[in-house]
């Protein structure tokens, strides 16, 4: 293969990247195209769409402030051009969450719409539409990522500077997931909390209730958070995973680059390192391909019990593009170890998402959380965090049970090729964010047909195709996790090949390592720290603004007036606005303040010590929260007899779940964006330590 | 100095210890020549004592089991002498168990008797006698470890296994530490949680109430857990800080270690390896010397504040054994830099000490948790999870400095220095112990005049000496992890030489060393999870029996019939045994099998998982802990105004306190010594290591 080909496969991806906003657009107009519903629907419809956006343009003024800020930074030390890629990492990943917020705002209501209709038609109909709605985030994301990173890799691409333009890009990426998952973790969280503590526990009147002045911003919050914060979170994985492996090539020797192609192939050095460089854009690419594919399979089998739908659209894909993988390398002279370490990479991301399924759906673990909840709620939350720290031994043993794996397939690439599983993990990138993104709107079609008093069949409809969403969201977390731990200790192959150390100043018996170690273990704590505190205030101030609407506005409480639903929006955006901008800060100063001030060994310590407490805190959140969850659920349904709801069983599985907000949904999350965040700013500071030092 | 005077120095600890066990008997004979008070207060105590010595009789058994497989292992594969190290460290810290309990378990009654003579007279002896039936403990941990060490010492000077039979005995220590600090940790909190929740939430009395059958099985878990299993815990790190320093020492080489002493020092090589071998051991018998002394003048001031009293008692014993040691280091022709690392680990220890009680006494921290009771428990639970997560970020942070003092001064010998400061943060043990022995036997004795329906006055002195003691058990809990971290830090050092690996293999950018890193992240929460577990079931099945004795035994409940309290103190034995093994094994069984199988780098990764991981837990856990505990006790105090006793705040807080039970007092602990084991056991396999790989 000459270069030219190779070219012109690594350039392919950014034409599927095409072929996927194309797509996008066709579904978004479709989407546009359907009936709304009467005019109370339009009218709460149009509340939350309002209050998604103006939160939405409200973030991205303080994100572009960071923005400019840092491009200035880059462009001063790294130069004009490390700017621009950091500038474009981050633009794309605020598009993509603009139109993919769109896309799910618009489905909301005409989800609720379909279903009205009833029957299995109106039920086929309404998954359809939440599933076209998830659909243009989840193209947009995997399209936009790709299509970037091409952009990077044509504009560079034989060039010293083409590492660090992609770990610029990079940067923009993932700092712009942190801010936004946060921002919206917290946005959708407090006014979680606050709309259920103030109708639920003070009001006592039910969920998505009309009167509650509060459920409108739980319904904004589910798109800020679940679908323009998972977007960005997921745009970021993918492009961290990519350039994580990328970066590796680009700095390996060419002697150990040379044992990825088969013995005695036609290609010199520059040939085998251009190959490596290019093999995870092209298998991403695949990815994308095979995913566009199986989106529109998934739209034909709209018949079908959504369960089976959604869940095999999310494990299936990675599996195809494996297959893929192994009949195309040969023709690349590149050794199948590499279908080893991808298919490593996808059944591991398959396994954890059923693993996280078993932790977190009505099976054993959460049987016993809500039994747990008899003797009350301290016995119920000490049991769901027993729940969640058993997910961790198990989840994290297998995700370095694929890191192994990947390892020994590679031989002397052992971290090329546990980037590569991380690639594998995600090629089913497009389809995962669209089944995540599907869930928000399926739940926001609920909130509609609640508060627009719809015939309760409707409502019906929309808890079954949410309740498969909760589940999918529980699987969509563990490929998340998963994938950023393995992109992680990819990147740290990078960074200590960047920072020019010799072995003995990384090694785990230097003092400064371990001092590292310590401080990198603290990052985590002050991101879940900052959070919680950040959603438990929001929250206690949206329960006593929803107290006082209803205290002070006359008729509401008998549902004879309209609440104000703009004051709870606005006090859950000062909240998130003001709350994220501290653990962003961290994420990025905090490598850059302990590489400079402490030394480069230090920040790998430091590196290392984040990534053993962020990988398991954020599993433990996720998981515990999960379980809280979906034991609450499990009384509700009366999964315990002789404790139905509302009982006092019930109320201390309120409690639970009430800690597993934060926990799942913001907390949890951050952490795990931390990690990736730190390594990447890392890795593109690492010619300016290995300089200082 | 000649060798044989600097034995004569380094086996001057062993009579320190001497003159310890001395006290510690003269002590004893005083306690039981004190009047034990009315015939009520003799048969509870006697239910106190005969339950906690049945537990301690139970444990010892399957203890003294595990003790014979591992001393047969031992036998077989380092030879006899390490297998009778190993015994040696083991017996001598349930001996030190034993006596400390008997001395404890003795003095709670004679503490509530001397409180009966009421006024100031009464409070001061209610004190020394309290003080007194914890220095029993506190002499005999601190006596019996340094007796220990010295003998090994004395038995091994020069030749070349005394690292192997230092090893040994550390292991018998710390593995001893993590079964009883984990099996008096689960027994302890199932019959507080599972006492409180029957007591106050299902039958409505008030806490100690004689009618609660449970009510004797908490007190007996306050002997089992804050006594023998802190002692074990306290004695384990005391000898574990002594032999990670000696390791150091032990292996390094002889250029760097030159470094400890002055120039033109007319020492040769064999004299300063000597010399760095000795010195832990004798700056730990000064300590010693220095806390004897301050057991006596603080029973001297008997008349003070109990809180001025005990807290100078925790703080000032390090900080003048590092004036001693200032005066005496050139006579040694040691460097000062000693002074340095010792300072740091004593300062270190007593700002980790207030800072502790910053976020768990009645501060910020605390009022905001209390204050986030008003909306629920959800969020008090999130708020003190959030102050936990605050108080890892600033005291891992101090750890973190400490440890770079102590490097940095010594240059080349860094870590060498680290140990140091563990010691020097440890200088004030047997003073420390006797002051976190001195909380429980207050607290019993408050229960002992609460059962016994003694004077409300006699209640009033007891908790005064028990509230000053919560504060000093917050105190003690910072010592021991501060030490830990420290710790493990020396041991990395000592282990990455036995085991001889290049530092290629042990630099970060190894992927079995990151491999390594996940699994050892993930056993702390397999500590945690299964602790937690323990403690939730435990707990049910003790209020279970509560309600059925309250249901059965008639006239119960006027108070007309005797409870049944040997039925609840056998469920939590039975409890505390089963569920101690399993976290005990992971502990040890763990480092062998990553250590044998996947090979010695993928343990080093694993301890320095296992360090990450388990130091940031075990602080949140306990801080997290302390902050719902003391914000239960806030609001009983009226310090949230309009939110009394009993009030839904108050319901809130106290389920807060449950979660934060097993937290503080069982997982938190456990963990901390769980990263202390992995340590020790992998630095006694290294040698095998070494051979096999």
């Amino acid at each position: 293969m000459t270069q030219n080909t190779l070219d012109m496969w690594t350039e392919a991806p950014a034409i599927a990247g095409v072929i996927a906003l194309i797509a996008a657009a066709a579904l978004f107009m479709r989407i546009k195209s359907l009936p709304e519903g009467n005019e109370t629907m339009k009218r709460i419809a149009g509340y939350i769409r309002e209050g998604a956006m103006a939160f939405l343009t409200a973030e991205y003024k303080v994100l572009a402030g960071y923005a400019i800020v840092v491009f200035g930074i880059l462009a001063a030390t790294l130069g004009l051009q490390a700017g621009l890629s950091f500038l474009s990492g981050a633009f794309l990943s605020l598009l993509a969450g603009f139109i993919g917020m769109k896309g799910a705002t618009l489905a909301n209501v005409r989800t609720a719409q379909a279903a009205t209709e009833g029957g299995a038609i109106g039920k086929a109909n309404a998954l359809l539409t939440a599933l076209d709605g998830g659909a243009v985030m989840g193209l947009c994301v995997a399209g936009l990522s790709l299509i970037g990173l091409v952009g990077v890799y044509a504009l560079y691409n034989g060039k010293p500077e083409l590492g660090t333009m992609l770990h610029a890009f990079a940067v923009g990426a993932s700092s712009i997931a942190l801010f936004a998952r946060i921002g919206g973790g917290i946005y959708t969280k407090a006014a979680d909390v606050g709309a259920d503590i103030a109708g639920k526990v003070i009001e006592n009147i039910p969920e998505d209730d009309p009167r509650n002045p509060g459920v409108v911003a739980d319904n904004v919050g589910d798109n800020v958070g679940d679908v323009a914060g998972m977007g960005a979170d997921i745009y970021e994985s993918l492009v961290a995973a990519i350039v994580a492996t990328m970066a590796i090539a680009l700095t390996a020797d060419a002697s150990k680059l040379r044992t990825l192609v088969v013995q005695g192939a036609s290609l010199d050095d520059a040939a085998v390192k251009a190959l490596a460089v290019s093999l995870p854009l092209i298998l991403s690419g695949i990815g994308l391909a095979v995913s566009i594919l199986g989106i529109f399979i998934a739209r034909l089998m709209k018949n079908h019990a959504p369960s089976t739908v959604l869940r095999s659209a999310m494990v299936l894909p990675p599996l195809v593009v494996v297959g893929i993988t192994y009949l195309i390398l040969p023709s690349f002279q590149v050794n199948q170890s590499v279908t080893v370490a991808l298919a490593g990479g996808a059944i591991g991301g398959a396994l954890i998402g059923l693993l996280t399924e078993y932790y977190t759906g009505h099976y054993g673990p959460v049987k016993s959380v809500a039994e747990s909840a008899k003797t009350g709620a301290g016995t119920n939350v000490i049991q769901g965090m027993a729940v969640g720290m058993q997910s961790v031994f198990v989840c994290l043993l297998l995700i370095g049970a694929v890191a192994m794996v990947a390892n020994s397939a590679m031989g002397e690439l052992g971290l090329y090729g546990i980037g590569l599983a991380a690639v594998g993990m995600l090629a089913g990138t497009a389809i995962v964010m669209t089944v995540d993104a599907y869930g928000p709107v399926a739940d926001n079609a609920g909130g509609i047909a609640e508060m627009s008093e719809l015939d309760p069949s409707v409502r019906v409809i929309t808890d079954e195709l949410d309740a498969v969403g909760n589940t999918t969201a529980a699987i969509g977390k563990g490929f998340a996790i998963g994938s950023a731990t393995l992109t992680v200790m990819a990147l740290f192959s990078a960074y200590s090949l960047e920072v020019k150390l010799p072995k003995a100043d990384l090694a785990l018996d230097n003092p400064m390592i371990l001092i590292g170690l310590l401080i990198g273990a603290v990052l985590p704590f002050i991101v879940g720290a900052s959070t919680m505190t950040a959603v438990g205030k929001a929250a206690g101030a949206i329960v006593v603004e929803i107290k006082r609407q209803f205290d002070t506005i006359p008729g509401l409480r008998e549902g004879l007036a309209d609440p104000q639903p703009a004051a709870i929006v606005n006090i859950a955006t000062q909240a998130a606005l003001s709350h994220m901008i501290l653990p962003g800060l961290v994420a990025v100063v905090g490598p850059v303040a302990i590489g400079f001030i402490l030394g480069p060994a230090a920040l790998a310590g430091a590196l290392a010590g984040a990534l053993a407490v962020g990988a398991s805190l954020s599993l433990f959140m996720a998981n515990a929260g999960g379980a809280w969850d979906n034991a609450k659920k499990y009384i509700e349904k009366g999964g315990v007899v002789g404790h139905p709801k509302r009982s006092d069983t019930h109320k201390a599985a309120v409690i639970g779940d009430t800690v597993g907000d934060p926990f799942k949904d913001t907390s949890g999350p951050g952490v795990a964006i931390l990690i990736k965040v730190m390594s990447v700013v890392s890795l593109l500071i690492a010619p300016l330590l290995a300089n200082h030092h």
